[in-house]
């Protein structure tokens, strides 16, 4: 059992190519859920939602999110009824929204309604929202707080980032099953996602930290950061107005208190070196993500890694770490 | 101000004539609610989504309900997820129902929510609810009880009706507005809608019946059956069932306490002669509207009654009301 901490984007990639080289039943993901929303009235949960449609098949690739082919006519006539437009929900997506709307209302949790969708979609893999909890990730800028779909979607994170909070979360509990699941995995991959807004608000909520804590020895990260630059989206900004360096150095110490390897691009090298004499076992191959085949290379290479066992390999056991080719 | 009391289907195209010919401000449309229903988790109104769409020219008249142009894919997806799919929402028809559960969720009554999206969609004319309480027709089949969507919609009205009753009625009131639109209208059209479940709700609201008593004089209706069958749909089941004879006889009987003219289609001038006789004012002219022009034309008709002022003729007065024959 492979657990995965992830949030929609690049999570939802490596996700995509985890899925091609193992058994879907094998992989739990916990999933970010601060960037919820209520839109329309509707209960939105992005993240989960684009990790439901990639173990689904149903994720538009080209997009990195929403259903393939989905049109948009129901977001037309929301904006001739002069209600807002700038969160881009697909007629085919709406569904999703509807239903698990439906079923909170009813008093069922999120990850009840999860499940249930989960399972009507013929998803194997099990996807776990990181907690039943309201928890909110809130952007400080200079033109206010927003929410973190209002800074990401509706402003394209073009404002300056003074500070992040995740509101609710010192009251939030972990979702069934999460500490569970880092606790009884053969290995846990915090995937390529932004470690402040996707991974951030995971590792907030109380106890999830401390469960990753007991499982050190078998947690890798693979870095959302290439090159001094995020893949995809405001990881870096968010970095910076965190204390971190954007660059493979920040992402190892947004997890330094329980991360056994850094998965970075090879083109880190470098950097990957300097990690390593500081005591961080690190492996560079081929992260950034273009096509299937990308991702079901890292996929593999990230598997390859724990079957090695080389997750909770010591660096003093004389086991190289920084490279794939099979060991004498 | 002319006043109608409407259902969806046959008041829809009346109303949709009405506007073409006389300005839409000066029209109040009175709505059954009966039919509302919850459809995933979602308030649905379904005739005053029909006068709503007919008055903002969006209705397909094709279809006779939803949005003309309309596609389907979130019911597709709906249907992906297991949820029912027999009540044809379409995309740009979610959008009603999402802002509309929105507002109801918030607080707003029903005829606050009717108001905000007649106003976004241009709707000039002004459409009331019968009632802001929660009134529910249900149909006694065989198979059991069924709400009107699931009689009409659902079984395709395929079962035998033993009774109709409107449940939440007796507690009910008229929506702000009603009794008074009743009460200062020039002439009070009861349109061509199924006297049991879409007039029949509306009746039944404390308060109206007491209105239209006290409106004698300028009160018509326009019948729904022709040639003892009704247009469209379940109205001739559905009078059986309230012990009404599926006539123009049986629709002067349903509106016998407050109608001054029953307006019929030329083809029942045999029967309408014979309720000339029991003292009943008829007028005969083509009632069924197959396109933009009969609409009109009716519309024109039921009009030039009103501004000839014989909605409030005595038969005795020597008047032929038989005909829109300019009177000697």
């Amino acid at each position: 059992m492979i657990c995965v901490l992830s949030g929609g984007t690049g999570g939802a990639k490596f996700v995509d190519g985890l899925r091609q080289v193992m058994p879907a039943e094998e992989i739990t993901i916990v999933v970010n859920t601060g960037d919820d929303l209520l839109w329309w009235g509707l209960y939105v949960s992005p993240d989960i939602d684009s990790i439901t449609y990639v173990l689904s098949g149903m994720l538009s690739r080209e997009r990195g999110w929403g259903v393939k082919g989905d049109t948009f006519l129901c977001l037309q006539a929301m904006g001739q009824l002069g209600e807002p437009t700038w969160f881009h929900t697909g007629d085919r997506d709406l569904a999703m929204h509807i239903l698990r709307s439906r079923l909170l209302a009813e008093g069922k949790t999120l990850s009840d309604a999860t499940k249930v969708i989960s399972d009507k979609l013929g998803v194997r893999a099990r996807v776990l929202p990181m907690s039943n909890s309201r928890v909110e990730t809130r952007v400080d800028t200079p033109v206010g707080e927003l929410s973190f779909e209002e800074y990401f979607v509706q402003r394209w994170y073009q404002d300056p980032v003074n500070s992040v909070r995740f509101v609710g979360v010192s009251d939030a509990e972990p979702a069934p099953g999460v500490v569970d699941a880092i606790a009884s995995a053969e290995a846990v991959i915090i995937a390529p996602s932004n470690p402040v807004t996707s991974i951030g608000p995971i590792l907030a909520v109380p106890g999830i930290h401390e469960a990753l804590l007991k499982a050190r020895g078998k947690i890798a990260a693979i870095s959302p950061i290439v090159g001094n630059a995020p893949v995809a989206g405001p990881a870096g900004i968010l970095m910076k107005a965190q204390g971190l360096p954007c660059s493979i150095a920040g992402v190892a110490q947004a997890y330094s208190d329980f991360l056994d390897v850094l998965i970075c691009d090879s083109r880190d090298a470098r950097s990957a070196d300097a990690l390593r004499k500081n005591g961080l076992r690190v492996q560079c191959t081929q992260t950034i993500m273009r096509g299937a085949d990308d991702k079901a290379a890292l996929a593999r290479e990230v598997l390859a890694l724990v079957s090695a066992g080389l997750l909770n390999d010591q660096p003093s056991s004389g086991k190289s770490v920084g490279s794939l080719e099979p060991q004498p």
